[in-house]
């Protein structure tokens, strides 16, 4: 490819530069543009990585048998609603109507097209188990896009979908993707950790995700100092040590306190221990009930793992406005303590309990009354949780659970997920069976995989790039040869072009009439792995230069084509 | 590919045989499968097909220079307003409403966006010419699916545009875009006429259609018997032969009649004859104004050329009521004599006349009163068209425009089309322009081409077929092996599979316990070039057969090898 001719070339301008490398490295290097916030037009340079990255998830799921298709880009609405996606998945979820007025949601997953057209075909255990994949493009209704490629509406995702006549089954599959994607990663020159996640709208019992250790990734997680336990922050599970769980009880009572709002504020005026306290929080979920979170007061909430045990899809932060007239409680004195006895019939409250409650006896909490509070307050004596779970948040320096090792915090990118579904969508979906050994109907055990082209792209250029611009592995690069011709040395670059072209080398050659300063520039910023300068200096040889090294040497034509075909 | 693991396998079900061989083998073999109506899953062998016809389409396009990019999916609609297209395109465009209220397009093609990203990056007269493609899913809202394959509301598209400094650049690209087209369809077994068509909402002052005869085909065209002229029914020219235009003018006059409503009760009435009458149509465009089409008796309106020289987008035939309350006329005696003295204030009417209404004198139409009819009416003298221009139907037979051939009528799919947009782009959209060696801003010349992918496969079916099933072509086959292992066959034909994939030759093996009959017939249903049969009767040969041929033979594994390794 003659650069004068390449449609993206490189700019200069750091107007509009952020904190994301990859953002501003991909657009100044022509890689990609933005249409719309969070949608971005792929320029010929950026696409030809983006199809080196497809090529190799292409070729690690083919090598495991899995099998390429496509399903359309707009999924009958009745689908998602077969499985009750069109209300967990919440706003994220666009529609578009037909002018016949049919509904269709524009797929941010497509597990419920998959589950359908694999029932269509009336599968037996002959023909399982199956995996299959699509590239295709997905859709994201998110609220806020950033980082460029890292988070954005539109991407095109690698996601594949498996049906298996058992867990066990199913087991020998997980295996063999994680093994495939951690293949995929290295070979785009990526490490990538596996980790424990919460399968938010996705639904099954648990997953994987594939972060890249990254400071301005959104991804919190924690890994243990023996290195045996990994995972994100929302399903991060840690010691909640015994405070005083044999203590006896005492006299449960009530004193009026003159204090500010904090925890810190009650443990400075009751001179108590922080985590002897309780820390309760009231949140409100989508279908207007309340929740209120109870954690030990030395930890701190997570939303995620209290959705999660307590099975709804979205939180907010009650107002204050709601804690008074709808609770009838005061902020900084709530808690569950005879809650139930003041609030109106019609409002609905949930209890949740941290278990870390059940480590701690004659706690102080408020008494939903501003300046009253209850000393000597037992669980099960005084009062109750509707639900029992993990809703504690981790913090680095925590024990694993196990008590052996200690927690350490990373920051991450998100780069890739491998679900367990087991019989979730299966089930909620009629005829989602197949016909086993035996003749009967059997739902399938099923898991999915899911793999982002663009974020990948993007993390790659986080991990790879220098002060002057991007370092591409060979494997992703947009072209393996960047050909500089100088004063003097365009007849021979023409020539050594040809030459390349014909031997199957992918050679960028920047032809145009631009100084030597700029032309080097330009090729450290769009960082293809070799440089090649032909000038009057260089005479009948060659400049050759890695990217990633400082060191050049003058080779003979010969040796610049031999080392091409190696390389 | 195990055959006994492969997702879609071959059903005999006729049950929903359709008129389209394309659609009933293609679901048979496995190839497809619907979702909603006119949206298909590609099942893994279809999409092996599909993948291959994309490969040869990257191929030729990028061999002429072309750059593969991607845009989104998602237009933001103000590009779409900016040239009128949220108009003219009408129903067939789905919009979609994310959660921020900001309004998108599912683009059915990508004038705007190419053009908006092109604009972004402040071209010189240097970077061109350019022509930029994508492969992506198009969307279009049509009334009614057909054919499976043939008219889907949903499908990859390969679209390109093409920026050019001149008319003089752009026509070199589109003869290139016409050749590598040749070459594609070539490629893939295909005889595809380039025909003169319409542009419909695509705007410009010309393109052509890549058009495969097939009885079934949705487009009629007409090509002449020298083969020098090929065009669309809609811009089919032709011959208008001069009647007795030379005639002196009759006095007008006014005459009762006793008639029917048709053409031919007029003309027995007055025993004239047809070609001396006018006929008259009178349609409402998408404004709600009347169009009257006016063309001498023997010839029919084409209602497309009718938009075109009108320049409207939407045409309806005008109800007997909207004839008789708003034009106040009489069905069957309608016409543009004094028509609009009598119609009101408030009502708009175009009256669009064909040029053939020229070729005669003293012609004979209704008075717009029931049974009163006007004899010796000539235009200019007595009535007069807002404009006049081409719009009447070409019939087989016609001499073509030029006198010295014959029209002859084909029906055929439409399986590609190139078009010139000229400034039609650039000029609506503002700064789409370049800065032209003298400095100034000057708009792109442009042209776009076209090829779906879908519908060409589901026509190369339609012209590669037998009783039995596919016969596909090698080059775009699933796999160019289908090898059956019969009883006794089973260990040589696990050995022979391993030897044909170790060689890089792509063979489906159908491993399953199955009859012989069953075997060959599915063989045949999903049409691989070349099949191979082992089993106790072959011994340590296999027998070789090409799916197109009747004749089989027994070889070694050296010579099969051999064979395949040179196909």
């Amino acid at each position: 490819m003659k650069y004068s001719k390449l449609f993206g070339k490189a700019t200069f301008d750091s107007s509009k530069d952020s904190k994301f490398a990859s953002y501003n490295l991909l657009m100044k290097g022509g890689f990609i543009r933005e249409s719309s916030a969070g949608r971005f037009f792929f320029l010929p340079l950026g696409w030809r990585v983006h199809d080196k990255i497809k090529a190799i998830i292409k070729e690690e799921m083919d090598k495991t048998g899995a099998q390429e298709m496509l399903v359309p880009t707009l999924h009958p609405l009745g689908l998602w609603e077969e499985t009750n996606r069109t209300n967990s998945v919440g706003f994220e979820l666009m529609k578009v109507q037909d002018r016949n007025g049919a509904e269709f949601a524009l797929g941010g997953t497509a597990e419920e097209m998959f589950v359908d057209v694999v029932r269509k075909l009336h599968l037996s255990y002959k023909d399982l188990p199956i995996n299959l994949y699509q590239f295709s493009n997905k859709f994201r209704d998110e609220f806020r896009a950033r980082g460029g490629l890292l988070r954005v509406r539109e991407f095109v995702m690698k996601d594949a979908y498996s049906f298996h006549t058992s867990e066990e089954d199913f087991l020998k599959e997980y295996e063999a993707m994680a093994a495939a994607y951690k293949r995929m990663y290295d070979r785009m020159g990526l490490e990538a950790l596996q980790v424990s996640a919460d399968n938010g709208y996705i639904g099954g019992e648990y997953c994987h995700e594939f972060q890249v250790e990254s400071e301005l990734g959104e991804g919190r997680f924690f890994v243990s100092e023996d290195g045996k336990y990994s995972a994100h922050e929302d399903v991060a599970e840690f010691l909640k040590e015994d405070k005083n769980s044999q203590e006896e009880m005492g006299e449960i009572r009530e004193v009026r306190t003159k204090r500010g709002t904090t925890m810190e504020d009650a443990a400075k005026f009751h001179n108590l221990p922080l985590w002897q306290q309780m820390k309760n929080v009231l949140y409100r979920d989508e279908t207007g009930r309340y929740i209120m979170a109870s954690v030990r007061g030395d930890f701190d909430v997570n939303e995620e793992k209290v959705k999660h045990v307590a099975g709804v899809h979205h939180l907010e932060m009650a107002t204050e406005d709601e804690v008074k007239n709808k609770i009838h409680s005061v902020r900084g004195f709530i808690s569950p303590y005879k809650i139930r006895d003041q609030i109106e019939k019609d409002v609905q409250l949930l209890l949740v309990g941290d278990d870390s409650v059940r480590t701690i006896r004659n706690t102080y909490i408020g008494a939903n009354k501003d300046q009253v509070e209850m000393l000597n307050v037992n669980l099960d004596r005084d009062f109750s949780f509707d639900i029992e779970g993990d809703i504690a948040m981790a913090q680095p320096g925590f024990k694993t659970k196990d008590g052996t090792s200690t927690l350490v915090e990373k920051r991450g990118i998100e780069v890739g997920n491998i679900f367990q579904l087991g019989y979730h969508y299966s089930k909620k979906m009629r005829d989602a069976t197949f016909t086993s050994e035996s003749g009967e109907q059997q739902p399938f055990y099923m898991g999915c995989y899911g793999f982002g082209i663009g974020r990948t792209l993007a993390t790659v250029v986080e991990k790879h790039h220098d002060e002057k611009g991007i370092i591409w592995p060979s494997s992703i690069a947009p072209y393996q040869v960047h050909l500089i011709s100088l004063q003097g040395g365009e007849d021979q670059s023409a020539a050594v072009y040809e030459q390349l072209q014909a031997a199957g080398v992918e050679v960028l050659w920047d032809d145009r009439e631009e100084s030597a300063g700029a032309k080097f520039a330009n090729a450290d910023l769009i960082g293809i792995p070799t440089r090649l300068i032909i000038s009057k200096k260089t005479g009948d040889k060659i400049e050759w230069k890695a990217r990633n090294s400082k060191e050049s040497e003058l080779i003979s034509v010969e040796e610049c084509l031999a080392r091409c075909n190696n390389s």
